[in-house]
């Protein structure tokens, strides 16, 4: 059986690393001494207790994680995150501050507004999310609940390469489209949720990285499926978790730290970052829709001069192997997602094709 | 690489369909025709359009489910449907009516309560839910919001055999772990909820059967992400659905199509279940926990004169490859799961083991 594979710059569900999708692929019929399928197993079998006590123990190695944070594998997605935020800390007669970088964070303060008082620390909407908000941009309100900032926005292309500073309050952050995209100090959040499509592993796994106190300001009225508490209390199996979006995970961790760790992964984002946004900057022909400063590693987003140019580049490109350039449907142009798992190699054939395209059409 | 399995009678996740594992496996790397694996593949992509549409196709053919209702596919397994059914359904001034029959229907209620006034129309705990209850044990509500059963209880090994009379109260059925094991009424349902992970598929999607006029009672305050209106809308696409989980449920539903759907279904598992429980019934060794006009065609349940000698049975029972048969902690014994992945060569090796079982220890 022949499997080309191609170059897959979509934002998320994205490329996984080969060597994981090799493992999974020799495994799947029956996992080596078990005799069943990761997709049979019983999730109270000691197979997946293994598994999924091997992976939450890599994500802590990874992000050097401290005792006093617990790590959950739910499901629903950063989606379902936008509410179980609020639902568990934003606790009667309290606020939250929403920092609003862009579309996921305006959905994040909408589900956020049903359970309680929203403050919008600050919002770029007038710059067309073009750029992160600088520290002396943001209103915070003295013992808010939380401060909730998206870190990478996805859609948009910019990411936070700085944590504002928060004080004492808890800070949530919805680090779906950049964790582990480089060090992270999890001491400075409260909170850190991520769906794992993008960095971790393949949909249907969420992680949710908490501190301890916060825990328990669940009130013990919240819908069990949807308080931390339960989940934390139950090593994330008070029902049937997501077995094989754990399992990968898990690979996908493993594979991380064997490449290095997080500091090594950040090497390899700068240059491949770098590479592309010079090729973008070289000539004007193209354009980056964010401001410098704000510029994303993970997603890196540019225009053309015209939506029909822009049409022919993304159906040239995809012609050629390179898939899934098309930028979000709410801002046009194109995108790049260039998360961990995504080859140097492949920016490199990106770049060889933008070059081309330039001669053909500059 | 060699791969030994083994009978699988795990009460899920459960043993899956040989030739969809091996499917699987074979197009691991890269969907034909498309160039990524499916755990990398875009959910806006075309490839995962179709694949979703399909299984939708699929799901209604096995079931033949009319077009006045839709057909979900969401995360959280039945445990998150325990809280969104009332939150959608339940609404302010009305009662649901629930028939408890075990461990799930009981958490099931829980939830209910949290949201609006539950009235218990029966229960069976008194008999340590061993059976059923009869239709002229249910006190229904006139009027209620909805009926709720569930219509296989996984522990306790009891199985509704017909469903109840509700009038024209909408009967929201639990099917997570009998359904499409024999041919289903649809249209004598208001909404059927199932975790895939019995007869569907993987732990990691849940498969929602809503009437379309029961979609409009859930009111604009819901969280978008536990509404029905804003997944029914959205083709289970609002958020990044979990893919793979969709895909292998596709999978399946075809496999089963190809076995000759559920009355082929049906007849199989009336066949595995009766040899069982012919076994059981055979010399009094032996001790069903169901009465036998409520007994599960999924779950057979049993016991042995002594914990000490189900512990054997067990232990050896795993040693000749026979695995998953712990009852659940909660009611101790053993328990078979025969679902219709389950093969009837298994069905025929535990029967030999019973009896060798028997001679050796009776």
């Amino acid at each position: 059986m022949i499997t080309t594979r191609i170059y897959n710059f979509s934002s998320g569900p994205a490329v996984l690393p080969l060597p994981v999708l090799e493992e999974v692929q020799r495994d799947l019929l029956a996992l080596p001494g078990v005799g069943m399928s990761i997709l049979e197993i019983s999730h109270r079998s000691k197979a997946f207790e293994d598994i999924i006590r091997r992976a939450e123990a890599d994500l802590r190695r990874l992000a050097h994680i401290p005792d006093n944070y617990a790590v959950l594998f739910l499901q629903g997605g950063a989606s379902l995150q936008f509410s179980m935020v609020p639902m568990n800390l934003l606790t009667p007669g309290t606020t939250a501050d929403y920092v609003v970088t862009g579309s996921w964070t305006q959905k994040a303060a909408k589900e956020a507004r049903r359970v309680g008082k929203v403050n919008v620390a600050a919002t770029t909407e007038a710059d067309g999310f073009s750029r992160i908000p600088r520290q002396d941009e943001l209103t915070l309100t003295p013992g808010a609940a939380y401060v909730h900032i998206t870190s990478n926005n996805t859609i948009e292309g910019t990411e936070w390469r700085v944590l504002p500073e928060v004080g004492d309050v808890p800070l949530v952050s919805d680090a779906s489209s950049n964790i582990f995209s480089r060090p992270i100090d999890v001491r400075r959040h409260g909170l850190i949720y991520a769906g794992a499509q993008k960095n971790l592993g393949p949909a249907g796994a969420t992680v949710v990285i908490i501190r301890t106190d916060l825990i328990e300001r669940a009130s013990s009225d919240l819908h069990t499926m949807l308080s931390y508490k339960v989940h934390a209390e139950n090593g994330s199996l008070y029902n049937t978790p997501p077995v094989f979006a754990v399992y990968i995970t898990g690979l996908v961790a493993r594979w991380t730290l064997a490449q290095g760790g997080v500091a090594s992964m950040a090497r390899a984002n700068e240059r491949k970052a770098a590479a592309l946004y010079a090729e973008i900057d070289r000539s004007g022909f193209y354009r980056g829709t964010a401001q410098p400063a704000s510029r994303s590693l993970m997603n890196v987003t540019f225009r053309l001069q015209s939506e029909d140019l822009e049409q022919r580049f993304i159906k040239e490109a995809t012609a050629e192997g390179l898939d899934g350039l098309t930028g979000h449907r709410s801002v046009g142009g194109m995108r790049a997602s260039i998360y961990n798992a995504f080859p140097e190699e492949g920016v490199d054939a990106l770049i060889h094709f933008m070059r081309e395209f330039e001669r053909r059409n500059g």
